[in-house]
């Protein structure tokens, strides 16, 4: 490997890029199975997904964190090195991704994925348009934002409450601006005056539902499943009710197919769908997932945030209602992060502190206790940075030690597959152990303010979950409407098991605050918010915007 | 040619595509010089147009129509008619279209690029999400707006008014509910309130620039051209003072790359932007159009609604601006559409009626007249259909002759090419003659009230003007502020030479009221806006959206 000197983009752009086609043969799809969008994008076509349902399943292996801190643990890098250990180890590996958001590109500066000498390439479209996956939910989940005013301005024969239409529109953009709208001014032709509002598409439920669909078939039914408004008497309008399901169905039947692209050892990397991790579920599609694991001996794939919500979330949603079952877990931690979460600030995170690091491994602690409570195996992957110490790095390994698991240096930031070997050997040691007994947290029976009080108990530790009895009687009307067995999906904050994003480590003694539950019927959860959620971000006061450009070789600035 | 009997879906289903490589090679582009989207569909590489830049010119043809009627004319249908027709006989020859609007797509059925046998697929794909082309100007076009709102959310250094931001959001939809909202609402943290409103995609000035622009810097100039805002003084704000122009033109970089298709023949086709022919130019892309010219002898084009719009602005603002020389044109003409400018109902339209139709085609005559004004020799198309009678063909083609002009029946849409011969034969004729003298209506220098004169006087035929001084007054204030050389770009109804959209034939004895005025800074030119210009449309009460739908093959239902 030629070393570069630059920034993750500098290392992308060296890349030697193998076409698409040779990146698929090496999993045995060829090349008239390809959906090819230029050089180094394809999509996979269904009618390859059909044939090889019949084969096997490999390996899945779950990438999860420590609670993120401002010092980064480098979840996709190390989703990235681990794929490309196992491929440099021999085995047949495909990591599964979600795709960035092309809204906060234009804020902060970011977006990427992975990083180093750990990413999948091609970078720039990955964060642009990519296979325009994210532009088909938009139109699906605006044609159907049209389609209710549409409806109530020639006469709302379904009797829709135009005080409670719940369906938003959406904009892969940061606009504050349309956070809160007043829509239909302007007089009798635009129809009627009404409060609404815009989120950033990746909040959409119909990205949630795109990432949990079977098929096409199943898409089409959950599409049409979605309850977009209320009647007077409080019954529920469907997305079927307005005919819609089809015509949404029809917009997104090529963002559904799973998108092959590669990892900058050219080994092959699904990016397929970016579900929100707070009000959604935060993986990746079940489309890519399910075909990689028919295609690979493993797949390593990752959830958003911290275990307690990403990977809760991966267990009890995507696993559980895909039929998924996971071999094996990874926890990455770093000792930055770690310190951080043991109370050191983050311009103090350069020098050796082994106490503080020991004060925050109980954050690590308590993920990994959660983990396990799933019934799936864990290592720990420390993300290594330069600055890390012998000393720390030993700390560290002795506190995993100690709860019973193992810690592994992982240097694939700046060694690439080189750096991640031990880690894949050791994902492989425990897949052959066949020690997973993968079980989710609660089963669908329970109510479902006992499932939130289940995730509250076991996996974050709170004393008991607060909310009003207002919220308690809607939970109970949903189990009424048949909606009882659906999984929760928690929206609280990432920083910390409680609501409190300051309260870092692995607080106790305190009680979760229910404010609001909703149901996304088509994704099939109810959503648990603990705490403000922004489902529109804004841009900061320089966005990074104002920096990107073409330069003169038409290469892109300013994006990274 | 197997004759299938069905509709336009059909017919494009049983058609036998080659791949797209296969149809860039008769043109001379190689493989690795598409951008492939699919195995029908690419874009050609900037780095092939600018060398092919040295090469000569092939004729350029533009294929317009007398004014619209319910009765249709088949303008596109012709285009593609007289592109495969060229081919058949032996000559070198690519069409140019603008890509179709996803939004109206799922109000009136319909949508499509062609019909009959002469089409351009795969059409569905081309009336979908095609190559994201649109996605992309509307992620661009809100990119800017957002930045207009953060800018002065974080204290308005630019100091704009904000009464007077006329920069609005666009969508792909038709979305009556967004023509006029407010936004911003909810409290601080989303900004101030203000009215603003949406358009659909094809009506944004990105469209227009997309579709005006020579290469990616002339692209990125134009975009940061524009106005967005004007402050307490009237001064204009400029999307460059936004630092916007560089991450716009990020976005479109692909976009601005012409699209590849074909023909039900196999013919090369370039399909590419789609301004709106109202308050923008109305024609494809100047990108598509100047390299297709550099590889084919015979370049067909279309340019939207009738020749009074279409032709005009086809010749004032795009050959103007990017320096393109026509050599012919096309009328296109139907029986139908004279009979109902000649006062008969679309109910009454399949009997003869030659009467009517004499009547009716002092239309054709002044169209005629009009594009001749331009130094472009012309001829008419008779798009012929089933229940045209042999006396009614003979007094259209006697009426044409008597103009100095000549009228060929077209079979194309039962026939493909096969019924478009002799019209291409002709085609050739009038370019081989060498006979076309190119040149605008008006020159640059004049006034731009006088080149709204001008274009009403000359091609209107009406007998002057009205607008307040108000409107003069923008007007002059534009000139002095340096915007005195562009064109004009009328906006109009398409249905009348007149604002009166019933008003048939060839009315006189008229004045023509300009309500308002518009500057498009960065597309370069001034709209003139003569009646209710609707830049968001709705859905009617039974949306095409209800019966389109994936069937058991996975095949699209209800689009067409």
């Amino acid at each position: 490997m030629v070393k570069v000197v630059g920034s993750d983009i500098d290392v992308a752009r060296a890349a030697k890029l193998q076409s698409i086609e040779k990146v698929a043969e090496k999993v045995g799809i060829s090349e008239s199975q390809l959906l090819r969008f230029g050089p180094h994008k394809a999509k996979v076509r269904f009618e390859f997904i059909d044939e090889v349902q019949s084969r096997p399943d490999g390996h899945l292996v779950l990438v999860t964190a420590i609670s993120p801190t401002p010092a980064g643990e480098g979840k996709t890098t190390t989703t990235v090195g681990l794929g490309d250990g196992l491929n440099r180890i021999g085995e047949k590996a495909i990591i599964c991704l979600r795709e960035p958001s092309l809204g906060p590109c234009f804020g902060m500066k970011g977006g990427a994925a992975g990083g180093g000498y750990a990413q999948v390439v091609p970078m720039e479209d990955l964060n642009l348009h990519f296979t325009g996956d994210f532009h088909a939910i938009t139109s699906a989940h605006n044609l159907l934002s049209a389609l209710i005013d549409n409806h109530i301005y020639w006469g709302n024969e379904l009797d829709i409450d135009t005080r409670r239409v719940t369906w938003r529109r959406v904009l892969d953009m940061n606009d504050r601006a349309l956070r809160e709208v007043v829509t239909s001014l302007g007089g009798a032709a635009n129809g009627f005056p009404a409060l609404a509002g815009f989120d950033i598409t990746v909040a959409s439920e119909v990205m949630a539902i795109l990432c949990l669909a079977k098929d096409r078939k199943d898409l089409e039914k959950r599409l049409g499943d979605m309850i977009v408004a209320y009647r007077r008497d409080r019954s529920p309008v469907y997305c079927r009710d307005l005919k819609a399901d089809g015509a949404m169905t029809v917009l997104l039947k090529d963002a559904l197919m799973p998108n092959l692209v590669q990892t900058l050892e050219n080994n092959p990397a699904f990016v397929h769908g970016g579900p929100f991790a707070n009000i959604a579920h935060g993986c990746n599609s079940v489309m890519a997932t399910r075909t990689a694991l028919k295609l690979a001996d493993y797949v390593v794939t990752e959830a958003g945030f911290g275990a307690d919500l990403g990977a809760e979330k991966f267990f009890d949603i995507k696993c559980r209602k895909a039929g998924l079952t996971p071999s094996a877990a990874v926890i990455v931690a770093t000792v930055r992060a770690l310190k951080m979460n043991g109370g050191v600030k983050k311009e103090d995170l350069g020098t050796e502190n082994v106490a503080a690091l020991e004060k925050g491994c109980v954050n690590l602690g308590r993920h990994l206790e959660n983990v396990r409570k799933f019934g799936v195996p864990t290592v720990v992957a420390i993300n290594h940075f330069s600055k890390d110490t012998p000393a720390e790095i030993e700390a560290l390994k002795r506190y995993v030690a100690a709860q019973g698991s193992e810690a592994i240096v992982c240097k694939h930031w700046q060694d690439g597959s080189e750096g991640t070997q031990e880690l894949a050997q050791k994902v492989v040691e425990l897949c052959a152990a066949g020690s997973a007994a993968f079980k989710p947290l609660y089963p669908e029976g329970l109510g479902l303010f006992e499932k939130i009080e289940t995730i509250a108990r076991e996996i974050y530790r709170a004393e008991g979950v607060v909310a009003d009895q207002k919220i308690r009687d809607q939970l109970k009307q949903w189990e009424q409407a048949g909606y009882g067995h659906l999984p929760v999906c928690m929206a609280k904050t990432q920083y910390s098991f409680t609501t409190d994003p300051n309260k870092r480590g692995a607080p106790t003694g305190f009680s979760l605050p229910l404010r609001e539950v909703r149901l996304s019927a088509g994704a099939g959860f109810v959503v648990g918010i603990c705490g403000e959620i922004m489902t529109m971000p804004g841009l900061p006061r320089v966005p990074a915007a104002e920096t990107i450009r073409l330069n003169e070789k038409g290469d892109i600035e300013g994006l990274f």
